[in-house]
């Protein structure tokens, strides 16, 4: 280093200048005091011959003000400084005139006297779109504009809320774990083998064992059972997750899940701490009491009134099993099908028939919902003042005045109500009738929204039918238990299964899981693996089983989802600082790209064109 | 479910049995209280024809009694029960009889009189070994078979606690940077891109985009910096790194860092949070008061002293510069080499000519350490009890009294001590004087194991000659700034960087970063990477610097190394749950393996034989 500093030009001049208090604290106690504070110009004005600045650090934003006179150097740059320009400023609090008093502001009371201004980094060009203060970014950039200048998206008020309430909620969930109720937070790897979902696992070739490949995991579950039968009592992860799938809207191909796994726990125990954890997430985060016990469905029931495993309660709208009631109507395509061991069911829209027209009905977008869920056609009776129906005619005058009655009254059905039938097999009639519930709620503005609409479903079967694949195959994953009063008739059993619902999104889900060898070869029979397939894949996990495995179980928290439905947010992208779009590419960074030949020739590896 | 229960074999017989304490809990306050205990049977013995079990939960240990006459099932049960099985006991505390208080056992004043016990798993086959208390384990089964049998490894009470200290060391560092210093905890891609060093960067194939691919990350660091620009004030994360290396005994292809970064924080804050972030680890986990502040050396002091730059000081023996002293010695193997420019030091080992004989310093360990290091000898004097050295005739000849004399002033060497020379270019000196004052101090017991060796080194230089490329390259990476005292010969320059050193490994390491494009783009200038392949690499972090970056460093801390140097465990293995054995397989999944031909083909790959 040479003794004489050489003169170095602004744009190679590196300086890191200490500072000594945040923008946004600053307040009426200051006044008179001398401060050095870092920031981003987030505003630029002249006024009165004056001017102002606001400067915004992540604490808030305080204005900055000139004394052309006295300090003309610092007025000379602060005219020369452009928005988000990062600064430090010196100077001295000081009370504002009564006339700018801006009690919209934290710092609104206050000012600071530039006597000293000094441009740390300029912007260089024009900024893609302008950080304002309101939430209205969404008409000037598109979001693959935000995604790829995230560092200025991120700058955003909103999006420094989100992550921050991320932050918070990951850090409550912790302490709670924690402190309440001893958990270890334990990581297992990232580089671990492809599991039995295999088809969704993202690979990554080895460079030491050429032709072989780890998998990133789908969740840690084996891992986790493991620890279990390590004897780790209560373990808990934030972990990372991953999965290969085609894109759905709301999925990314990472994601972090709040892991849980617990030894020695009984059903009951496992469902009060997981609502306990959720209550005091909810009080700390949102200031809202959700109910003591949590509403319980089993997945028969969700079913049956809902047609989802996922029911969102903020409305009511129960579905209900028509069949004994249009079953002497005479109207054909119903009596054909109940003769088919079909079902009928139907929901009842409050004031439905008052807010869609026939023709809504017969070609508006809640038709289209029941097309899109599969179904042929939307029968619908409207109800009328008289007590009376009015839809299609052979129904109508099927039903008869007892029968409509009837009908009537399972809805509680009211004039202007609105009766929407589905038929078919109880897969699709559910499957429409739960999207038809839910688009008509949205739709008609009759969801609760100040309610808060958390439950369990339970009991769900062990296994359901894969007709493409001819098989059965677990509902949830095949490690989890039976209920051991069906033990009898495996293939039918009950699950230990339980996801947590909130607001017709699934938050969480888990079981109890098999921890005998014996219990565990009998469900992978069932759904079709071999010993040897099973042996390939996790014998691991099967030899540990015989190793004194404790009943364990657990649940798992998608934590993006969860965090985004704290937040208000409208996407999961908008609470992960660097997400994915919706085709699985990083806008920012641009990947995944190419590589260079080299790199794949080190793998063993090359590209099939 | 069938109404009547079916009759289900205990090895299809789940069973989750809820538990009112915990074993290492129990003491004499429980005395008369009932309760329903469950664990592993950690002990089995009959004694006095009673049969007394040792049942062991996370918690700790309980004494387990039978009485054969008032509750024969229970005694018969717990005579058939083998260690490691899963039981459930049921039974009221009481008082040991005082013949068998066990002062060494935290229960061991107290037992559990058996009243019922059920089997909840049992073990099948032979245990691959046992479970002892005693850390005796390497006796019993290889490194191997503890990774193969994981879930019966981590049991053991070492594994237990190492792992419960990384949970709590991690837990410690977390609130402390939260609740102290307002860190925001955020979480960045695995699925990233590859980045400058890529050629260590594992991939991942994009099954969407074809002949693409994502790269786990080597660390978050652009990820960080544009946190930064993002104006998030101070992140965190305990971030999962990736590195495909050729592995050396202590490295992991996945490991652990705490992951930090700060905006507007000049050298001596960065240095002062950190130091007072370990100096709270050391005093929670350890109960040590490290110094404050930590010493500090410069890179060239470090190398100067000690022939490294993570010199360990629980001993002294500090290397000397002896040209000025040999060079008129006439021992021409020095005197040659003085005139190339080349370098002799030497290190005086207390005691060492007491401790190794002429045939070991010509043959022996040490010797063979000097050639290890590179050297083509290894040149001694050995000081006798009257003043005189002994050693390579030539150089006591040449040396003479007067410069023996000084030399052994420099050295303060008193009789029996021995002198250690290397002679050559300062870099291949130092390695091997740094490699033998580290072999001696071990070897010969000289090293402080009761001090706490912590300290800065500072002012690495920003770049180093790579000589097989014949280039300049960044020492800690491109991103690194420069001091600005040494703009004006920016390939000589110093760099803001700062590695913290704790008993001569690095623990943590990190830098004040260029946050202007036109340094950024002459660092890179000076390293050969071209503008365009910038763009291409890291486009979006050059472009960021262009959009209001403020100034901004950081750090990160091993955390795999730190826990261990914490744990005092002999391999970062042994505080990781599920690690990759040196060959970076899992001895446990048997992962990197062979996938199906179909998972290769979504993927566009074929293998390359």
């Amino acid at each position: 280093a040479s003794a004489i500093k050489p003169l170095v030009p602004s744009n190679m001049k590196l300086d890191w200048v200490k500072r000594t208090d945040l923008c946004g604290e600053l307040g009426g106690d200051d006044i008179g005091k001398r401060v050095r504070l870092c920031g981003w110009v987030a505003l630029h004005r002249i006024h009165g011959g004056l001017t102002f600045l606001n400067l915004r650090d992540h604490s808030g934003i305080v204005q900055i003000t000139t004394l052309p006179d006295q300090y003309p150097d610092a007025y000379t740059i602060a005219n020369k400084v452009r928005i988000e320009y990062v600064i430090a400023v010196e100077g001295v609090v000081r009370a504002r005139p009564i006339e700018s008093l801006n009690k919209n502001m934290k710092t609104g009371t206050i000012e600071v006297a530039a006597e000293n201004i000094q441009v740390l980094n300029s912007v260089r060009g024009q900024l893609p779109f302008l950080i304002t203060t309101a939430d209205d970014i969404k008409e000037n950039a598109t979001e693959e504009i935000r995604l790829r200048y995230r560092s200025l998206d991120l700058r955003r008020q909103q999006m420094q809320s989100n992550l921050m309430l991320r932050h918070t909620v990951v850090k409550t969930i912790r302490r709670y774990l924690e402190d309440v109720h001893g958990f270890v937070e334990i990581e297992t790897p990232i580089l671990s083998r492809s599991t039995p979902e295999g088809a969704r696992d993202y690979l990554v070739p080895s460079r030491v064992q050429p032709g072989t490949f780890y998998a990133l995991p789908q969740s840690p579950q084996l891992f986790k059972q493991m620890l279990m039968v390590s004897g780790f009592d209560r373990y808990y992860q934030m972990a990372r997750c991953f999965r290969d799938e085609d894109l759905r809207a709301d999925r990314q191909p990472e994601f972090t899940q709040l892991d849980m796994e617990m030894a020695f726990t009984p059903l009951e125990d496992m469902l009060e701490l997981n609502e306990n954890l959720m209550r005091h997430v909810f009080r700390e985060i949102l200031g809202v009491e959700l109910p003591n016990p949590f509403p319980r469905l089993t997945y028969a029931e969700a079913m049956d009134r809902y047609g989802s495993d996922r029911p969102d309660l903020r409305f009511n709208m129960e579905l209900k099993d028509v069949g004994d009631i249009i079953k002497g109507s005479g109207f054909k395509v119903f009596t054909d099908a109940l003769k088919k061991e079909e079902i009928v069911k139907a929901v009842c829209v409050p004031s439905g028939a008052e807010k869609y027209s026939n023709t809504a009905l017969k070609k508006g977008n809640i038709y289209s919902e029941a097309l899109l869920s599969g179904a042929k056609g939307l029968p619908f009776l409207k109800v009328l003042s008289n007590g009376e129906v009015e839809g299609i005619p052979a129904l109508v005058s099927g039903l008869g005045v007892k029968n409509t009655e009837l009908l009537l009254k399972i809805f509680s059905a009211k004039s202007g109500d609105l009766i929407l039938f589905a038929v078919g097999h109880h897969t699709s009639v559910n499957k429409t009738l739960d999207r038809l519930r839910t688009f008509a709620a949205n739709d008609l503005d009759l969801v609760n929204h100040s309610f808060h609409s958390i439950l369990w479903v339970t009991d769900f079967p062990m296994f359901e039918w894969n007709s493409s694949e001819e098989r059965l195959e677990a509902i949830h994953h095949p490690f989890t238990a039976p209920n051991p009063d069906d033990m009898g008739d495996l293939p039918t059993a009950r699950a230990l299964a339980y996801d947590m619902v909130y607001n017709g999104v699934e938050v969480g889900g888990g079981s109890l899981r098999t921890y005998k060898r014996d219990v565990q070869k009998k469900v992978l029979e069932i759904i079709g693996v071999s010993s040897e397939q099973a042996e390939e894949k996790f014998g691991y996990l099967l030899e540990s089983l015989d190793l004194g495995a404790p009943p364990h179980g657990g649940i798992a928290f998608g934590l993006d989802r969860l965090v985004m439905l704290l937040a208000g947010a409208n996407s999961i992208r908008d609470v992960i600082a660097f997400p994915k779009t919706t085709t699985a590419q990083c806008a920012l960074t641009r990947s995944p790209s190419n590589v260079a030949p080299q790199q794949l020739k080190d793998l063993s590896l090359s590209i099939v064109k």
